[in-house]
This record gives C-alpha cells, structure tokens and sequence, in this order.
C-alpha cells in the first residue's frame, strides 16, 4: 500500500487537484495521497523536474510520484511509467524526467498502453490514477504498458565545467519561496571538480568566498548578535544537494531578497571559480 | 465510513482550514478529509456552485460534501443538508445548490434542526461537521433536520436560447487557473439545441469555427509542429461537460491568456450560433 | 495513534512542505498529518503563535503541533518540546509558544537533546519529525531531551490596561483572509475588566458602540434587510476569543475591507474605554 504524491500546474483554486484525489479514492480508497506541489509554473517543465528531484527521496521506497504537468498526450509526448531508484513515476514523456536519468540509470521504463481501454470522455488524469493504482497496490509495470529504452532528455541549463577544470559555470534554476535562488550546480559536482581546492563564488559582479554549513553559520563578531547579520548574503548547499544564494532571513517585506538586495534572477549565471 | 469534501473561501493562510479538519478528526477520527477549494471569491455562490458541480462526480458515491461559503445561518439562509444523485451536501440555503437541482431532483433535503443541541460558542462549523460525521458514518438525514420539498434557487445566468433555436447565449462563469473561460454552457444543451447543425462561437467580435476534442486537437499543418499552435484560441467542452474557450498553453506570463490575447472576461457573453 | 498538525512558513509552491509529510510518513506510516497554515509571514514568530493558540483547541488532546517558522537551532534558539494543556508543541525556543504560557502552565518542558544520533547532513525538519513521530507514537518527552523550566517569552504587545481599568488598549496582530483585523484583547480580559460596565470601542478616530455575537448579528431597520448591511463595521469575539474589527462581508474586490473602509492596519491600536 503504496504513498502517491501529485505534482501538478493545476494551482489550488480550481476543482482540479480535489478531482484528481477524488479520482484516486475512488479507484484505491486505501490510497495515502501527498501533495509535493500544485504549484509548478505553468507547463514548466524544469520547474517540475527540479521539484521532483528535491522532493522524493524524503519518501519511502515504492512511493508512486504522478506528475501532472504538461500531461497531455500528444503525437511528441507519450505517456510513461518509470522505476528508477526504487521510486515510480507517472508522467509525459516531455522531458521531465531527466535530472532523475542523468544521475542512476532507471529500472524499467513503459509507454503507457491504457488508454483504449477507457471511454472517450477519458482525461489524462484518468489514465494516470489507473496506472497509479494499479503500481501503488504492487502491479507490474508491463501489465500497463510496453518495455521501452528511451525517454526524452532535456540538458538545457546543464552546469558547463571550463576546459582546465577551473570553473562551473551553472544558472539559476529555482527561486524558492523564501526568493533563495537555487542553482543547477550539486555538491557532487562541485567536490568532483573542485577537489579541495580553493574558490570563489561570482555572479553579478559579487563575491561569495565561501560555502556555509547552514543559514546562520556565521562567524559573529565580537560585541554583535546573529540579528546584526540579517540580510548578508551567502551560499550554501541545499537539502536537495543544490548550490543557493540565499539572503539571511530573507524577506521581501522586510530583510529584503537575493532578487531586491543582490539583482539575482531566475536564469541569471553563478560561476565557482577555483585557484 | 465516507469520504467528507471541503470546499470554503477561507483561504489557506488563517487557520479556519486547519481548525475544521480538526474538528472533523476530533468527531470522527477516521474520516478521509479531501480539500476541494479553499479559495472560492469570497462569498461567491455562483463560483461555488461551479466548482462543486465539477468536483462532485470524481467523487464515490456516499460522499458528504461539505460548503463554508456564505454559510452563516440567518433568518434568511437555513442550514440545509441534501442528499442527491447518491452524493450528500451541507451547506447554506443561499441557492449555492442550483446548479445541481437544475438537473437532477434530489432524493432527499432537510433544513438542519440540531442547532439549539449546542452551546453559545458554537459555530456554522461546528454544526456542519456534526453532520457531516453522523452522515459519513451512515445516520439519517432526518435525525438531523426536518425533510423539506424547496430550495432557494438562483438563475442568474442561466444561458438563453433564442425562440427559434437559432442561438445559444451564455457567459463567462468561471476563470480557472490557466487564465481559460468556463461558460455555463454544456455539452447537453448544445447537443440538445445543436441536433447536429453547423454553427460558430462567437465572443468579442472574434468567432471560433469548431469545438476541439482536446487542447492540442489541431490539424498541424505540413512544415509546422504543435509548438507553433502555443497562444492560439479554441473551444472545448471540459471535462465537468462546460464549453471553454482557451488558448493552448495559456500562461499569465508567456504564452498569454484569454484575457490578454482575446479580451475575455469574467461574466462576458458567449454565444453559440446555428446555421 | 496521534494527529500531527504542521505550521510554517515554506509555502505551498516548493518542495517543503511534500518534504516535510514524506520524512513524516517515512518515519511513522500511520500518521494523521493535518496542515494547519503553511502562509505564515516568514520568519514572524507573532503570526505563528496567534495561528497555534487559535488553532489548537479544534484538535483532540494528545495531538502534537510541529511549528516550522523560525526553526533554525542557533546559539540562542535551543530546540524544544512542551507539554501543554495535554497538547504537544515541537518548535524553536524562540517565543512563540509565548502565548499559550501566559494563559495555562506547561506540564512539561524539555530541551531537545537527540541532534547528536544523527548524520550531518540532517535538517532541523529531521529532528522535529523524529520527536513528533515519538510523541505520537506515545513515547515520554524525556527520552529524546531534558527537562527545563524557563523559555523564552515575547511580550510585544500585550494590551495595556490603565490604571483606574478605565481603557483596555490593544492592536491589530493579525489580518484574516477576510480582510478582517483580529486584535490581542481576548474576550476573558474584557469581562475581567469590564465587568458589565458599559463601554466603547475605538480606533483610527471611530467608534464602535456594540459587541456582536455572529457577523450577521444587526437589528434589521423596517424597510431594510441584511443585504443593505454589507460594508458595515462591527466587532465581535472571534471563535478563537479575540476581539475582532470586521465588515459585514468583508470583500477587497466588492464590498470592501477594514483596510480600504476604515483604513485599519496591521498593529493599529484599538481600544476599548469603559464608562
């Protein structure tokens, strides 16, 4: 009795998240349904992909991820199922999955076959409850679909390594609720590359000369208090394994944010630049 | 043991959504809670009415839904608690259940008589959940209330069919999440009315020649890929059976939007023209 | 088996909060998690702890309340767990549970002590979630801290009380969804006070002379019907116990607020004199 988690574009005003978890109970009413974000940019497909990738691994082995964005299955963009990291996820064939792929191969990837066997009234969504189901009560995937070997890849915005070894130059990929830009560069990448070497951290003209362990890991000066460093910028890895420039108790009513204090913007350049 | 919907204009920030749940796990601690909207325009039956219409049908039947929209009790608005179509809904007597009574009678209504078995500090919620649990639970509606034959209806904007059949003419009822326009015609009524004759969409001085199957139902032309049919207007019934016109891939901040590419607006006309 | 309520300020758009539910369930797959607000204003301690004391009473005893905003463990902000009114707190020592001492004496306090067992990469949500699932599960406060007495208290605006009783004076902590200005003068302070003495309301240069018992709660002028009370002023005790500033259907898009028709902010004074 598996979790399903839903991360869609449908926002929360609409009826569309509550059909879809309608949907679900009404095909597995055992079914434990988590929303991860009902958020995503419309139709933006790296949104998502990051999301997912931040997300999943806080859940347990055998969650079922169904991802509604983009979901409309057309000539380009087949319907998929795919076990990867002892993880199931239900999406468009759109690209989306791609952050997963690039880092451990997938178990078993199908197109989804399904679709005949509804009515014509049948939705996407419908489509994907059923397959949700069907794995989260610990159905095969190829009851559902066809072995394929291949899915769509994405390597916009991929961190570029300079040929010498001497700098990653990433992008910003996310900007969180906090307005902490998140970077596409992982600390895997960064300790690959950097190998202990010194480095600076440069965007915009500014400087970051080192990588914290926390938001408030500050070296404080004597005669001031953890308060007196709020708005100073800094750079640490997230949970998720992402470089981010964040703002100390960033705020943009009060403190002020990476966007309003540093000019940080959504696709904007941070390089780490080693001696 | 039913599923209870929840579908208010409390919004998510306060508390309100938290303190009803809580309230519904502290009568039935085994109720399965499904959240529909929480962000209906405040006070706004008409919206409700539209979203509850569309939700309800994901759900099994038994559902109890529950709606915190203008649900004060005054001597105006009784409570009221309806079962119909297998479904049951509490809610305001305020005509929020129109839309539903339009099509189908209802199996049985009572106006909600348990109020006076409280104390002074009690609220809407509290007598709302008290039913909402007896009835998820299987109780009788007429242990909570006194069977009543009418219901405050409301027709405002009901769609107008000229005398000879000639024109269906409705109106924007809802904007969804997409920035696409939900009109309160229906597939029923233009299959109805149609019998199967050509016909335009009209709105705004621009006229829309046929009703797609599905966002990206377009015929793409030799040279061209779906990608190039981003921003172009279309109708469709949607899947809670209502016509919508929509751009494919509507996005605010890319693509464009009904509104900012057509016009279109909340309570604008849309009419349907037979040939 | 008990229900686990979330408060913070991650936002619905991010990862967070799907993040949070899924260490939740990793750690204890029968949980009953219930949002209570994810919209706190960032890092605003006060708006947490109106949140919480308005929102726990709904809940059964013995439920825990994890409060994510301000939740960083810094030299300052210990980590702690409260017994209180047979509820559980899990949060920051950092005052927000100010509220809730000054009304009923914790049974329990302990300081977290558990940080230690885990990895370094562990996140402050990794240990609140470990306490929670205990705590739920029903294991004693003791074994994961120890035991304190003393934390951290905010007496930011409390209401004042003049010498002779003669005025209550307190402010606006809180702005509802509604548009509605919740003030921290409780409904047992006034009667304390008060003692059935006739009295005033004002604020920004008005008076209100009455408080209501429900938003509805108007003698209605021969001729009139509640319809023509939209837009008007009035104050009652909200469910919570909190003298509340409102209009009658509040609306910003139709009828108005008590920000565009009385010009009422947040912390404003609002004062009750007596007679």
């Amino acid at each position: 009795m598996s979790i399903i988690t839903l991360t869609t574009d449908f926002g929360l005003k609409d009826h569309f998240v509550g059909a879809l978890k309608g949907k679900i109970l009404s095909e597995y009413r055992e079914a434990t349904v988590v929303d991860i974000s009902h958020h995503i940019d419309l139709f933006n497909i790296l949104e998502a992909s990051y999301i997912i990738e931040a997300a999943y691994a806080n859940f347990p082995k055998g969650t079922v991820h169904l991802i509604g964005v983009d979901a409309e299955r057309t000539k380009e963009n087949r319907h998929i199922a795919m076990q990867w990291n002892d993880h199931y996820f239900i999406c468009s064939d759109n690209g989306i999955l791609s952050i997963l792929i690039q880092k451990i191969v997938p178990q078993k990837i199908v197109e989804i076959t399904i679709h005949d066997r509804f009515g014509e009234e049948t939705t996407e969504m419908d489509v994907f409850v059923k397959v949700a189901a069907h794995i989260a009560r610990g159905g095969l995937l190829n009851v559902i679909g066809r072995e394929i070997s291949e899915i769509k890849k994405i390597n916009q915005l991929q961190p570029i390594i300079s040929n010498n070894n001497a700098t990653i130059k990433g992008y910003v990929v996310y900007i969180d609720h906090f307005g902490n830009c998140v970077t596409n560069i992982t600390k895997r990448l960064f300790k690959e590359i950097g190998h202990g070497r010194d480095y600076e951290i440069t965007f915009n003209n500014k400087i970051i000369k080192s990588i914290k362990n926390g938001y408030s890991d500050f070296k404080i000066k004597e005669g001031f208090s953890l308060k007196d460093y709020e708005g100073e910028k800094l750079a640490l890895f997230n949970e998720a394994g992402f470089l981010e420039i964040a703002i100390y108790r960033s705020n943009p009513s009060t403190v002020g944010t990476a966007r309003s204090l540093l000019g940080l913007k959504y696709r904007d350049a941070v390089s780490i630049v080693f001696r």
